[in-house]
Parts: C-alpha cells; structure tokens; sequence
C-alpha cells in the first residue's frame, strides 16, 4: 500500500484526518493549500507540499506532477484543471472532476439525481425574481433560496417565510446562481456514508442521526435511533444515490437526508464528494474510519470494513465562539474526565466564532450511557452552572435515583430511543397482565415498543413481526400468551432473537394450560418461560439478557437487587419493632 | 490540553505513535533521536526536532530548554542527565531519572520489586562463573543468563540447559554485568499496561496474553483468555508492582508477567517505563489508547477510560524477514480483506530480519470471530498454501460445516477460550440429561465450562459460584435440578446475569414437580426455563442470549434454524418418494 503519492486539494481538517490515516499505511501525502502550516500539513514532514490556493491552475498541475493520485478535502475547486489533469493522464483524478462539478452546482446535483430516480425535495431553478416568486407559490411557505455555488454551513441559504421575504432573499442572494427549494418538514436529519472502489465495489457505513444549529452540525448519533427498516432504506436511498453518479467516481462521499416527519419517507438533501462532518465517529467507533476508506478507495485497495465496532457513538462538534480560545479548549479539558470520550483538535490557532476547530467522539455500550456521557459534555459546552453539571455527573454514575432506576426526565430521552425490547400481547385484555413489564424497562431506561400481535387472529402481522425484529433493532422479544399460549412459540420459531414467554392466567385451569404451552416446546426452538402471570420477571429477565453484554444495564440490575435486599431489611427492622402481633 | 510542549527521548515507532496522539490534543513534541527521518519525525512538522543520540547530555539539555516535560519512548536513555534535568529544574521529567535508571538494570530491578513484597521468579546475580553455577545448582536447568543492562527482544539473554552450558554462557555474554533467573515454568504470558498521572491517580489495562515467537512478541490478544478472576489478579499484581515504583513516576508502564502453569499464580517478569508493544491493540480496542494515556499522564491531565470498546482484539507485529520489504508488505495488504483489521507502519525503509516494522490490529464480537480473523492474517504471514488460506477464509466466512457448527479443529480452539457459558448441576447423575447442552455449544463454538454445584449439597460452593460468575467472564448460567430443584432460583437470586433453568424428570411426578420449582419464581427474580429434560433447548437459549449482542453467534442461529427447515424438506421427500405405508 505504500510508495504511491496522494495528493489532496485542501489542507484543512479533513485533509488532516487523511494524513493521519495515510501515515499509517505508509502512503505519502502531497498537500495543496494556501496556508504553510494548515492542519493537514502540520502532521506531515513531508517536504512537498505546496502553499498555494487550491483554485490555481498552474499549482494543480504541479501537485499531479508528483502523485499517482489527486483527490479533494472540499468540493470548491478547479474542475476545469483537474478535468486537464485526467485529459492529460498525469495524475488519477478520485472523484473524478466529473462527478465534483456535478455536486458543485447543488442545482445541477438535484437534477442530475431526481432524473436518475432518487426522491429530492421538490426545487425549482430561480434566475429571476419572478421565478422566485413561481417556487413560493408552488411549494408554499417557508421555502429555502439556495445559491447553486460554494454554499456551506447554511451560508448562501435564506429561509422565505412569507411571499413578503421573496424579494428581500433575492436581494442579500443577488450576483449568484440560485435555485428554490420546498422546505421538508423532517423527523430527524440522517447521514450516510458511502465509500467505491473505481471497479464498483461499494461499501456503506451506518445510518447517523445529525442535529444542526445556526445550520451547522452540532451532534452526530450513530446508529440513528430509528427503526431498523428505516436504517436499511436510508442506506439504500444513500448507496443508490452514490451508485447514479458518473463513473469512475471513486472515493468516500457523504449523503445528507431527510426523514420526513412520516417517519418512513427518506430524501436525498446533498452529496458532499469527501469526507464528511457526519462520518468523523468513524475513527473511534467503526472498523475502518472514513478516512482510510477514502484512500483505500482512491488508491483502488480492498474497502475496509465499515461496521459499527461499538454499541453507540455520537460526535459533538468543538466550534469557535465569542470568547475565543477559551470556548474551545473548555469542552476539551472538561471531556477527558468522560469516560468513552475522545478528543480532536485540528491545530487551528484562530478561533474565530462558528469556526471548527475540533470534535469530540464518545462511544458507549447503549444509547443510554451515550445519553449520559454527551450530556454531560453539552452541558460543559453549553456552560451549565455548578449544580446542573452536578446533576449530570449524577447521571453519568448511572445511579440516578436510590432504587436503581432513572429519573422521569431521562425516561423521556429514552422514549426517543430506538426500542431494543419488544412486548407483544395476543390481545388488549392481557394488557393489565403485561404492563408491569413496561413499567419495569421503563424505570431501567430500556427502550421498548409494545404492541399487539395474535398468533390465531393476525398470523401475517405475527409472520412480519417476529421475522423483521432483529433487523429492526430489538434483541429480546416478550410475548405474553394465555390458554393455547402458541405467540411465544410460533415467534421463537421465526427469530433468532431470544424470546421471553408469559404465560397469562385465563378462567380455568389456573394458567397451567398457558404454562405448559409456552415451556414445553419442541427440541431446536427454546423459549425462555416465567411464572404465570409474571410479567415482571419476564422484564428482569430482559433487562439481564441485555446486562450480559452491556456493563450500564448489568449494573443497573445489580444496583436493583441490592435495593431488593435493601427493601427486606427494612421489613424486617419494622417487624421487630412493631412485633408480629401488630405488623 | 495544548501550548504545552513534550519532548521524547527517543523517535521510533512508540514515539510516532505518541506523536500521533499529540496532535490530535494539540499538544507540541520535540523529538530527539539520531536519525532526521525517525518514524516519529515523519508525522511532525515542527522545527524543532533534534537530531542526536538519546545518549548524548548536551542533546537532551537542548531538548529540555524548549520543553515542559520530558519522556522517553526506550529505557535505554542517560539517565544522568535526565537527573540533572530533574535537578536544574529546566523541565519535568516523567517518568522519574531514579525509576528509568531501576528499570533499566533487570536485577536491580528485581530486587526491588521483591522486597516490596511483589512475587518475581527466582533470581541471583552472577558477577562471576561460580555464582552462575551455584544459580544453576539452586534454580535447576533450564535457567536463563541474563545482561542488567541493554538487553531486548530476547538479546542478552542465554538459556542455560545444563551444567555443561553455564560456561559458555557466561562466555557469549561475558564482559556485561549478569543475574540469573529461575525458569517459570508458565501456562501463559500475561501483560497489562498501568498508567500513572504525578498525583498518584492510576488505572489500569485490561490484561493481555502475549505470545513469542523467538523472544519476540508476535501476537496479543486483548482480553487474555484465562478465569476473570486471574484477570483481576493480574490487574492487581500490575498496579501494585507500578504503585510501588519511586515517587513521581508519571507515566504508561508496561508490566509482563507469567502465569504459572498452575493456572492462579501470578509472577511479574518486568516492567517497561513506556508505552508497550503488548499495549499497541489499545488504539483501536480501548476507549483511550496507551500513547494518549501516556501523554496524559505526562501533562498531569485526568487519566482517559482504559476500558476495552470492543469485545475481543489481537495485535499481531509486522516483522521484517529474509525477503525484505515483501515479508512486510505482504500480511499487511493481506489483512486489508479481512474485516476489523487495521494497518499501522512504521515508515521505517529497511526491513531488516527481526526488525519491528508494523503491526495490524483486529477486533471482533468474540474471541472465536477473533480467532478466525487472526488464523487468516497468520496464515498470510505464514506463507500458507493456497488451499490452506481458502480453508481460512471458509472460516472466516463463518459456514464451517453445513449445519451450522463450527468444525472440529475449531472447537479445539474454542476449548482454550474463557467460557462465556457455565453449565451446572445438582449430581452427576443429572448429567445424561445435560450432556445434550454441552454438545450443542460445543457444536456452536461457544466457550462454557461444566460441572457439580449443588443447592442442597454444597450451598457454600453454589454462593461463591454464583457470586463470581460475572466477574470471571460468564455472559449466561445454565442450570439443571429435578424435584424441589432450587438450584436455578437460586442461583438466579445471587447474579445478576440470565440464568436458564432445565427441569429434570425424576422417578415420580413426571418432572412436573421440577418444573414448577424452577419457573415459579416470585416476582423480582427470573429464571428462563425451558422444557422438561430439554436441555438442548436450555444450550439454544444460551446461543440466542449471546446472539442478541453479538453478530457472529446470531448468524450461526439463523443458520442453525434454516438448517432445520432443510432437514424437515429432506424428511418431506423420503416421505413423498417412500410414501406413508413404507416409511
């Protein structure tokens, strides 16, 4: 892998990041940037770099000079040059400066993929003020004026709210190529990373939940706490898209989408051709990062491996503020205390506001203790006063309330998470028998999903159900079943996933009949029976399959039992105080 | 965390890999080392590098001017001079002049771990040819002549077999100061990083199993496969051997140790003043790697999380040998195929025979994917045949056999693995009905252990087991009773892992009475029970608990299953072709 010269357009944080990766498979990296001591090059002794705009003609051509490959850390280049540059055979291009011009121009982009069949927002060129004021009309309002060219960051975007904004948008976007587009009323923003080698092979990393601020990126989740299936369609909607592009398109690429507020409906918002903000958790939480894929991809290596090697990882951008330095290297100092965090600081000695000058990658064994530890980071970030940065040490400890469990306020951060237990029931009138369960993963903070599903009354939805369930995320499922009891059964036949039987106590025989319907199944097909009626167990049961492999939650039921022992000796202490005449 | 500036003693590939880490914290190293193009040079363009013997006082004075600490990446260093540092007060020096010069006399060194109480093999100095013999006489043949000073990777050492060697031995080292040492007679070699900050604030590594190959390290794997609670014996040996180092010895220590073959006693062997090669897997398995630590450390930042991300890593050294830069080159393209392995090199031209040029680190869900990843990029390293790489990547592709199971070979592997399963049961004469369990793991390649406890018999056996079974590495308990069959409840009652319960027929009652002892459980404590004498579903349960979280284990389920749709479709065709009178 090494001897071959890399060279990249752009030495920022990006570019720094390639070095990195780069340095480690011994692959020499030429860097062309204005700055003499940009991010990239600082971690590079390597003594041709060049210090010149990453636009000049004369400066591109004599990076491909000396490599075997040119790429880009950023999209506003000269396509112009590096189209001469693949004309003349000098250097490889990857991307090719085809597919760069392409994505350069956010209009041509969506064009080129709403023709290809990909779901966009709808958008409309606007060269002029009336056709500005057509794209109002026709998708109503608030719309978004976008400039077609070098935008980022929200820059080069303005919100219309009302037909009154129009001309006042076309006046501040004047001078520039614009275009409108429908504002998409989202659940969440997704992300996507999608990495190809120039023979087609195509490898694709998790589905990232993003949230902005000011437009730009403040919080990456990885995986996005949504349903499974949605995962498996955003990943399609983002390989697809990357597929369409011309060819020869090698390298990583990142695709922002909308999840609209359906919940199922996933559109392509824009391509970036590099790595990307919403792909930097890769270093800490993937097999391969984000980076090293982009050179294995441009240098036509095998893709490496893009899963998750964590349970959760978010990514917490470290922006420039009012109070200069100090507002980046706070949230950094303050983070080493978190356990799972990692810090990167790209060496820019500026920091002006809304600059990026680093990021901090957490990791985590559940979505839970992610929670817990970003928080606390957020809340330095955000700077929390003493007791609420208290409090949310409190929750790092993971004891936030004596008996184990967690607070009401994070119950409601674990609602948002994408269920990991699934209660089912065969009809509502178990739902007094079952709710304990709830209740129960409820106070541990495991996320859940609780339905109806009958095995006699809706077989298909039972089919459906239980063979989609570890694709969509659940690792434990909880049936509760009465009288002829076949819902745990029938379901453990059609998962792999671990499945909890109930059996509910019907009018006669006492529940024994759910009982010996449920536990004695056949050889190949387990089901992990509880006592009649005990859904509560069925929940603990649950709660300490996860705790196997996942130390929040093992802990968690280690705490619950202690506080079981805790709750007998005061019983104990009140007997013998009041004498079992009166207890 | 940055404007503050290390300098190293030393520019090798522990050097470039702290470099690597201070970057990204935007710390400042000033490297001194004789070569310009030191690997750790490489990845740093600042200007003030040294390009000096580590030796030289006047070098490691220049170097201090410009530093607030220094730190060394080899213990072979002038530790005068790093005194007078200490002294003049120029600039820190961490670890302490007075622990570098300990660690690097090796009987010295023994010594004083051993009259601070620390279990160390047998040794004796050997300034003459009488004192090897007596050591001879005294610790029994083989034992090893060592050099105090300078010694590495097995040089300097001689391995003395009999009487008739001492001569020779003490001739081939002669003219260096020596000790002898008693041969450890070890079941394995056991390493664990320790890093220390100035206040005293420790954590420390999981514990690692290194193996040699020639003196050299050739493999890690992270965590070692030995009885959780070795491990724990371990961790602490280490971080008392560290603790009681001299004063102000800030740093990342490297602490190797044997485990005597009797499988529970610890000795340690010796520590390292430095980032270790057994510590490198730390990038990419644990949340904060060594080379941050360290530096941490260093600059009396708080310590970062020395917890493992992953479930399971190795590290295997890229090695140069007799055909040049192709013996490196070759397992390092190899392993860019194989999923969760990561390339480092060390940018070092020469690929001298025994030289350390790379390593490449895997991760995986399990020790046994682990195993299966490893065995392919060893097999590269090997120079395998064709067929013997296409019968490793079968096993990577994880379908052994057709049925699902893994192969015979591999279940001898998985026989050296820590148990993830632990089988138990009241008598041997539940053990017919067991047996099933252990066969369908086994089939499964999943690690467990099997043996006698009993609620009634050995209750104080049943506490300790129960008690510590977490800790020693169990993910779920398998427990078997018949009658008024206490054991699973029971054992259910004292962890807080998931505990499967299997019924046993007994001469009356038909298992019934079993049945209802095991899942009638009060509410708060569950026990997953299966059918009566269903212990093949107890073992399947098992697999689908582990599954739950783990990708490998999972598939082999979904495999498993679909194996049993085919054996019925087979059975539905004898049936068709035999037709129902016949068959």
């Amino acid at each position: 892998m090494d001897r071959q010269v890399v060279g990249i357009l752009g030495g920022g944080q990006l570019g720094r990041m390639l070095v990195e990766a780069a340095s480690r498979m011994n692959v020499r990296v030429r860097v062309l940037d204005p700055t003499a001591q940009s991010p990239a090059k600082q971690i590079s002794s390597f003594a041709q770099h060049i210090d010149e705009p990453f636009t000049s003609p004369e400066a591109i051509h004599a990076l491909a000079e000396g490599c075997d490959v040119l790429t880009v850390e950023i999209e506003h280049v000269n396509c112009a040059e590096l189209a001469a540059v693949e004309e003349a055979g000098t250097a490889k291009v990857r991307p090719s400066a085809a597919t760069i011009r392409l994505i350069q121009d956010k209009c041509l982009q969506k064009e080129y993929l709403a023709a290809r069949g990909m779901a966009v927002p709808a958008y409309a060129r606007c060269d002029t003020l009336e056709e500005a004021r057509a794209a109002g009309a026709a998708f109503g309002y608030p719309f978004v004026l976008k400039c077609r060219l070098g935008a980022y960051d929200g820059r080069g975007n303005y919100v219309v709210k009302s037909s009154g904004d129009v001309e006042d948008g076309f006046a501040r976007l004047g001078g520039q190529m614009l275009y409108a587009e429908q504002f998409v009323p989202f659940a969440k923003e997704l992300a996507v990373m999608v990495v190809r080698r120039p023979g087609g092979q195509v490898a694709t990393y998790p589905v990232t939940e993003t949230v902005q601020r000011d437009s730009i990126c403040e919080l990456v989740y990885a995986p996005a706490q949504i349903d499974g299936r949605v995962r498996e369609a955003a990943m399609k909607v983002a390989t697809d898209a990357v597929g369409c592009l011309p060819d020869g398109s090698a390298g990583i690429f990142g695709v922002e989408m909308f999840l609209h507020e359906d919940g199922r409906t996933v559109l392509v918002n824009e391509i970036a051709p590099r790595p990307h903000n919403s792909g930097h958790y890769t270093i800490e939480a993937c097999c391969t990062s984000q980076f090293e894929n982009h050179l294995r991809a441009v240098l036509d290596l095998p893709l490496g491996d893009t899963s998750l090697k964590v349970p959760a990882a978010a990514m917490i951008n470290v922006i420039g503020g009012a109070d200069g330095y100090s507002s980046v290297l706070d949230p950094c100092l303050a983070s080493l205390d978190v356990p799972g965090a990692t810090v990167h600081l790209y060496g820019k000695a500026d920091a002006k506001p809304a600059r990026k000058m680093g990021h901090i990658t957490v990791v985590a064994d559940s979505a839970l203790q992610l929670r817990r530890r970003t928080d606390l980071i957020a809340g330095k970030l955000a700077n929390a006063s003493d007791e609420e940065r208290e409090r949310l040490a409190y929750r790092l400890l993971q004891k936030p309330t004596s008996d184990g469990s967690v607070s009401s306020e994070e119950q409601a951060d674990v609602r948002e998470m994408a269920p990991l237990v699934g209660i089912i029931m065969g009809s509502d009138s178990d739902l007094p028998t079952m709710r304990p369960a709830a209740q129960l993963l409820e106070q541990f903070g495991v996320p859940f999903e609780l339905t109806i599903v009958s095995a006699h009354r809706t077989p298909d939805r039972m089919f459906e159900y239980a063979r989609s369930a570890h694709r969509r995320g659940l690792k434990v499922i909880i049936a509760g079943a009465g009288g002829a009891a076949h819902l745990p059964g029938m379901v453990a036949a059609l998962t792999p996933l671990p499945v909890v039987g109930v059996p509910v106590r019907g009018r006669c025989l006492d529940g024994v009949d759910s009982l010996h319907s449920i536990v004695q199944m056949p050889r190949g097909v387990p089901v992990a029976t509880v006592a009649i009626n005990n859904a509560d167990n069925a929940a603990l049961l649950a709660v300490r399959i996860i705790g196997a492999s996942c130390p929040t939650y093992l802990d968690a039921m280690a705490q619950y039992m202690d506080d079981m022992r805790v709750g007998v000796e005061k019983k104990i202490g009140r007997l013998e105080t009041t004498g079992w005449k009166e207890y």
